[in-house]
């Protein structure tokens, strides 16, 4: 159950935005951000704020937001931090019910800044305004178009629409994450860049998400909590009712004391932290990732794939070395290959030819083709001794063309099992590895961030498994 | 000092080729492999072998090796293995120096193919025939122009020139890799897949590549050493030996059981192997890589890197987050970050924005230009307590443009210490890391994978300092 405080609409589904700040000048924050709105199709109204400027873009710009002829739902601040607290003067007399500051300059620069902090979070207490920053890029979604990103779209790419959340401290390491996602084809659902969360922290985004019915995995990237200390000691239950929901995977930045030392003067956050996070995330089911890929990693692997049942994983392969690479990787973290069943056995090599070796990994040779693959995809996940298949198709070097991801999409539907792709190569399989990621299909470049992603995916899945709370969609 | 009997010359600087098993139908390995020798402009006369059709792309095709009116220094064998033996009594007929045998269906699936192997060996050993495989996909050289890289080049890329040499057990994992190097700029020296192995192993292409002035750094795949006895015991020699003039980067397949197991029907590779490879890698300064990206990291660091002349690293930042998550890899990875001296902090303090941190990390900050990393970058190298830096850019998020490679390729010049580039993103920022890559800076999408690569280059460069039998180019 998710409280009344959590109820962020006015950031994801405002009916009208006002953009404080907005430029003739094309590079400008204030001028990206109000052409991301005007680009997105956002159903909503929106004003551009500028006293100096008369029109913009084709739309009439405003001296102020008190000029607007109608009441305001979401106010980007988008103007140098000394001007921010007249403006949200403005917001209190207008009744804007949410404002993103983008400005930095605050905390994390000292005493001077928290104290201008302090007081843009006073006339948002008392006046009922939710806060997101200040020191953000601000949010992204792609369903409703909210899109405060301001770096412009050829420069910084915009993922389409998926089912991958994610809540990060560092705007500029979210955002990068964000575009390499937009790169790979990877979809996302919402994306907030919470900054110095004076207000809009990372448990009332993570409360949202709870209910968020485009999101099923969340990932988030923390310093330190940044969090008022009554919702300090909510947290251990908040992140644990909701990752029995959804995945939450976390990244915690400065786990190490010299890694603290820069987070302090990068987001203010405070180094005794670290061992309660960690005691909690190993009790809540939390997943933790020690690096920016894994973390995009498992995300991917726990947004699309289906759970497994059990740990019993078998390797379909065309190229011998990567079948035996990625044994080695399975067994160094702590997995086994099963051993596939007498009939899949000998129903395969009544199919193949000779030289095809079936066995766990089965090693479909160079030669194979998608109707190879298919048949041994079908026979294998059939077999009751598999819970789980990794999917090596070293595309360069192969006769497998792109109806491959006809068959991997067919057998998901058919057997409800995690099906895992790995492979590496040029342009060629890098096309393919996008077309593949567009259609849910989580693919890797090499054995060991394939083996890393199915440990998050069976630990959770493990950790799950006959608890009644949980409800995450087993055929989706 | 290599061999006499390492002169592989036959294979890479071939005056006369022949392929045997071209065919009309644009797929089959002979009509691609011919093609290569055709679109590659190497400085040789190439002959196509096909007793049943006239002519192939414009070429006379002869009917048998022997029709061919002059000497021959290599013949590719592109048939099925029934029909290699037959050739092999041509060659040995003809004089050939040098073969490749493509087909698979060797010793691989058993002790008849083993036979067929034995029977192929005696003819080159007796006749003095170098060969290459079976079982492999051959070799690829950008200088000279051989390619018998039998998939076509809109599907598997071939990388440009390089420093890199590559010797892979497995065609398909190394051609992927090759296909990959290519897509992101990054050149290639040789590349020799050995396959089978029953005469060119993986020590002669090493003693080979000891004394090639195109390569500096070589990477390896093996399952096993699959060589006769009395070399196996020359292979501490020669590896120490090499490895003290040129980084060798090792990845093992099959270092688990399981693994060794999947590798005995791949390679036929034996087990027993693993403890003494083990110890030799230990002992003999070769670099052990655990997954194929990682090998592909670590070569590409040793390849175009300076080398260090001590441990002190400096992270230069626009973006705070990833900062801090590379500074928590250091510290796990063993490693400290330096102190800036005071003179470059007081220099710095006075040159830049007061929101910009000057400490290690130094946070640039979001809205840094090149001209602020060139400031920085410049100053720090200069710095007698820095000796490595790592820079991270995150370009989606910056007003960093291209201008950012010359800045770095001057400071390299300038100051001969080791400059990794640490950046994510879409593709913007892929473009600009292929560019960085064809001017060989080693960049890296994630703090791992670059404090991983940072860690190789440096014991590597600790193994070597004060060796006088190192000669490494320290100014290259």
């Amino acid at each position: 159950m998710s409280s009344a405080n959590s109820n962020l609409d006015m950031f994801f589904k405002p009916k009208t935005v006002a953009v404080v700040g907005v430029s003739s000048q094309t590079r400008k924050f204030g001028h990206v951000i109000f052409k991301n709105f005007m680009e997105s199709n956002i159903n909503a109204k929106i004003y551009p704020v500028n006293p100096k400027i008369d029109n913009i873009l084709g739309y009439k710009c405003y001296k102020s937001i008190l000029d607007i002829p109608e009441p305001l739902d979401l106010v980007v601040i988008a103007i140098s931090r000394k001007a921010v607290l007249n403006v949200m003067e403005e917001c209190a007399q207008k009744k804007v019910r949410g404002v993103i500051i983008i400005a930095g300059g605050f905390s994390e620069i000292g005493p001077e800044g928290k104290k201008l902090e302090d007081e843009i979070l006073k006339i948002g207490s008392e006046k009922n305004i939710r806060i997101i920053g200040p020191n953000v890029i601000g949010i992204y979604d792609p369903y409703y178009g909210v899109d405060t990103l301001f770096l412009p779209r050829y420069r910084l790419m915009r993922p389409k629409r998926g089912k991958i959340s994610f809540i990060s401290q560092s705007g500029a390491f979210g955002s990068a994450l964000l575009d390499f996602a937009a790169s790979q084809g990877v979809g996302i659902s919402k994306y907030v860049s919470i900054g110095n969360a004076i207000d809009v922290d990372v448990i009332d985004v993570l409360e949202y998400l709870e209910s968020d019915e485009n999101t099923n995995c969340i990932m988030v990237y923390i310093e330190g909590l940044r969090t008022k200390k009554e919702k300090t000691k909510n947290f251990y239950n908040v992140i644990k009712r909701i990752s029995l929901k959804k995945p939450i995977i976390i990244l915690k930045g400065g786990l190490t004391e010299q890694g603290q030392k820069a987070a302090a003067s990068h987001t203010g956050s405070i180094s005794s932290q670290i061992d309660i996070l960690k005691a909690v995330f190993k009790q809540t089911n939390v997943i933790q990732a020690d690096d920016a890929l894994q973390l995009f990693d498992m995300a991917r692997m726990l947004s699309s794939s289906h759970f497994p049942t059990g740990r019993r994983i078998a390797i379909i392969t065309n190229a011998g070395g990567f079948g035996v690479l990625t044994t080695d990787q399975l067994v160094k973290q702590g997995f086994d290959l099963t051993t596939l069943s007498k009939e899949t056995v000998e129903f395969l090599k009544s199919k193949m030819p000779n030289e095809v070796i079936i066995s766990n990994p089965t090693d479909l040779i160079g030669d194979s083709d998608t109707e190879r693959y298919k048949i041994a995809l079908n026979k294998i996940l059939e077999d009751n001794n598999v819970d789980i298949v990794i999917l090596i198709i070293l595309l360069s070097l192969s006769f497998v063309e792109s109806d491959i991801i006809d068959v991997i999409h067919a057998a998901r539907i058919k057997y409800k099992k995690p099906i895992v792709v790995c492979t590496i190569g040029g342009q060629f399989t890098q096309m393919m590895v996008k077309m593949m990621e567009e259609n849910e299909i989580p693919t890797f470049p090499n054995p060991k961030r394939t083996v890393n992603a199915v440990k998050a995916l069976i630990h959770y899945a493990e950790f799950c498994i006959g608890r009644e709370e949980v409800c995450y969609p087993l055929d989706r």
